[in-house]
């Protein structure tokens, strides 16, 4: 008999169920639902970069989305699924109260932004996130290290902190404090205490600091050296952590019924979406996955014995067992990449202000393909415009929120497909320093898997890509890797494999394409590629400190 | 009896006869005329960036203007016009016979473009300018000094040289050459052989590098060592310069009749345009004045004690008398200003493509002024973005045509107009450049005039000018400040004053507005200077040589 798990994957805006065959790892149906509350633009202020979700959304599309999706699979299916797992955006927590109740699901919280999950994207929290780093230098103990060595505001403490200092009501209220991708695992298998609840590798190793090295979370002293007011967590929140792989419980019957699924199904655990995606893409080690999209998250894995205890300079952590267990899980990204293109596409359409709503549309949508196939016909020998791709600061290698873009190497003949071909070209050297840094610090990079919208659909983009990073990029078939990965944990977690390597070596979703590096392109772009890390390296020394 | 003089500029496209009362300096009719082979397109290459103007053209606007302007003045004006004065374009030599006739004027050489005049900005004699270059550092006596050190390819000895290797039947029939402002006197007064004509001090002392210090031209060795193809001319050419208060001579019969004018008309010497226009817009010591339009040309006059025979490095040179007689005539500019902005609006164009022409034409002619409107509501304090103005490579200061342009401090949020204000602030960082340049030379500076279509038209970037420049800038009230320059030197040449000094005061237009540097905007514009020298340096120093 056939055996089904369903991976669902929790993105910025919406949710995929998708109802995997085990066995095959083909998919059988998928169903998409956008957070209903979210998409009206409720509970955040883009302003102040205060991006909220209320966790009501999470419960409204879950049900929603994985009884459409077994509605689209062959009678029988639901019966035959034995597991569910979540992947969900990170770092995005929430307090909860005692039961681990997220508050905002409590009547006295429902409408509190602060009280809901601060979704990954959320900036609330610069002041606080440069207090953290600021205290990492000055203790004994530097609790960053195993995340670049330098804290975002995008992270677990440094929202939790921003919380609690604006917020006297959730501040009375809160005892802990989840990860969006521990709650949903927790919801399904019916956690009644906050304490009880599984822990992920993968979310609080990356961004909470947790680390077996200093037993855990950092240190009571250090927190409430930040702020008495982070007095008491450490102690109410946990100790350990679990890998994705390991079952967090079976569906409760409340939560069978309302999914059309039997209490037998295995929940696994939870853990950050382009982790999964990672390993439904295929990771190996010595593979450099990219989940391609307005910016990318980078995952490469390493066993022990390659990496050891080295610390990784400048990337955003290393986890032992954060994407594949018994492995070291590497995350890296740049912080723009298709949003730059989107930001060229934003400054080219001032003059289309004046146009009448659906011409303007129909021109914008088509604005990107026509510069890509403009840019596309130039030949590589033209490209004389050197741009830097941080635009949005710099993720990796070395974090700094504050760098800016350039573009250098302007003439009075520099059009807009030009513009956009050097923009493209800086996206992959902004690729580039990020592998050349991994392997200068010994971690062997052999080849890329791209997934995520611009590895599917912009091949013009893949291949200046592969060209700068001289290296050949397979992409996947699927267009659902992060939900994909999270079926193979699924699986794992019920007992169908004994590790998730092969859960991965029999459902994996084969490659859709190849690309591979144009040799007689090399040479040139090795001179520009040289031309980026000095303009990279003036702007960060010269520009930013006049 | 009011006396009149009719001043007669000759810009790149079109001639404009103006009519002015050589008392008041008051305007009586103004003509425009197209040269008509040339708005055809007739002779020009732009890819190869070769621009070449018939003669022809030059006569038959002449006539055309002359007597339309005449015909809209009072009965009784044409009898009263005393002198006349051209300005033309510069460097814009041609190849003459004996007679002192432009070849292209003969029969066999009607449609020969190496026989027409050579237009300022012909770019085909790189190669030659560079071969000058080289000798010039190589000979005992650096002929290029007096022109800032650097010999462009825009200039007389390299257009020379250029046509005399490409073309035999024009080197076999070349005897003299002479340019566009030493020609149209010459014609007019019947001039009978080459060596007759009255050379332009402003012409030959900015361009073919006469200097008196050497006995005029340079070498015949120098020469010769160039090219063996240069040897006679020297001795064919001339020895002695004149400025252009002179009399050249009084017009023929036959002109006198094709102009309807006097016998006793005096004409004046010629001059370039921008010099003279600097005389209309009313020039002094240390006041600097600027043609502002797709590029800039600046121009300031230095009493001799204050600068002697000290040199100025890196401007287009120093002539005594080529701005006002008896005074140190300086030149300098910017390859590109207004280009700068053409270049952003045309780069914002490519939506457009597919629009309907009229619409399209609709939306591009809105764009720069919509930009301005938008960029100027921008509080100064969010000037973030540092850019630099050489898309069209540097003229001044140190010339430097491989430079390209840069735009730094991009962020996701930088938008079209703040893009564009950051444009307008790098072409005014740029003169200021200038401006420090000349200061630190030991050459003072209190005040800016503007003229040309930009300072005419546009407040928005001289109000930006004024602020970055710490300096007040009068913009003129007249929009013919070259012909009514010419008609200054008119008035002094047919003896209506002294001084062409004595001219400016009774004729001058006066100012139709002030800008005053806004002080609170000081600090911050000091700042983004220095990122913009940061930069400048970096592209120059680093991006260049990589």
């Amino acid at each position: 008999m056939t055996k089904y798990v369903i991976g669902l994957d929790y993105g910025t805006d919406s949710a995929r169920a998708v109802v995997v065959d085990a066995g095959s790892g083909e998919t059988v149906a998928t169903a998409v639902k956008y957070y209903p509350r979210w998409r009206q633009g409720l509970y955040c202020d883009p302003a102040s970069n205060r991006y909220r979700q209320h966790p009501q959304d999470y419960i409204d599309v879950l049900e929603g989305s994985v009884r459409e999706a077994l509605a689209a699979c062959p009678a029988g299916t639901a019966e035959n699924v034995v597991g569910i797992a979540f992947d969900t955006t990170g770092s995005t927590p929430v307090f909860t109260d005692a039961a681990g109740t997220p508050l905002a699901l409590l009547p006295e919280f429902a409408e509190n932004p602060n009280a809901m999950f601060v979704l990954w994207k959320d900036h609330t929290a610069i002041k606080e996130a440069a207090e953290i780093n600021r205290a990492c230098k000055e203790c004994a103990v530097d609790y960053s290290v195993y995340e670049g060595g330098i804290y975002s505001s995008e992270w677990f403490w440094a929202k939790a902190l921003h919380v609690l200092r604006s917020d006297e009501a959730v501040r009375r209220a809160a005892h802990s404090i989840v990860e969006h991708c521990e709650w949903m695992p927790a919801l399904l298998t019916g956690v009644a205490s906050s304490k009880d609840i599984v822990r992920s590798r993968c979310a609080q190793g990356h961004k909470a600091m947790w680390h077996p090295s200093w037993g855990g979370l950092p240190s009571e002293e250090f927190l409430t050296g930040l702020d008495p007011l982070l007095g008491g967590f450490r102690e109410r929140l946990f100790t350990d952590t679990e890998t994705a792989d390991k079952p967090v419980g079976n569906l409760t019957p409340e939560w069978a019924t309302r999914l059309s699924l039997s209490t037998d199904v295995v929940v696994a655990g939870g853990a950050f979406d382009c982790h999964m995606g990672a390993v439904g893409a295929g990771i190996t080690p010595h593979t450099f996955v990219r989940v391609i999209g307005t910016s990318t998250c980078d995952v490469m894995v390493a066993p022990y014995d390659e990496i050891g205890d080295k610390l990784i300079r400048g990337i955003c952590g290393q986890v032992d067992g954060s994407v594949i267990p018994g492995m070291i899980g590497l995350e890296a990204g740049q912080s723009a990449f298709g949003d730059i293109y989107a930001w060229f596409r934003q400054v080219l359409e001032f003059p289309l202000r004046g146009l009448e709503p659906a011409l303007r549309e129909q021109i914008s949508e088509g604005l990107i393909p026509a510069l890509s196939e403009a840019a596309a016909a130039i030949p590589v020998s033209e490209s004389a415009i050197v741009a830097t791709d941080w635009m949005n600061g710099r993720r990796t290698p070395d974090a700094n929120q504050l760098l800016k873009g350039a573009i250098t190497g302007l003439t009075l003949g520099s059009d807009a497909p030009r513009i956009f071909r050097a923009l493209v070209e800086a996206t992959a050297f902004g690729s580039r320093a990020i592998v050349e840094r991994f392997r200068g610090e010994g971690v062997r990079i052999d080849k890329v898997i791209g997934i995520g919208g611009i590895a599917l659909k912009s091949p013009f983009v893949m291949q200046i890509l592969s060209d700068i990073l001289e290296m050949p990029i397979q992409v996947c078939r699927t267009d659902q890797a992060c939900a994909l990965g999270a079926a193979m944990f699924a699986a794992t977690a019920a007992g169908l494999y004994a590790r998730v390597e092969d859960a991965q070596g029999a459902m994996s979703s084969g490659f859709a394409t190849e690309y591979r590096p144009r040799p007689e392109n090399a040479a040139l772009y090795r001179t520009l590629y040289e031309k980026y890390l000095a303009l990279g390296a003036f702007t960060e020394k010269e520009l930013l400190t006049r």
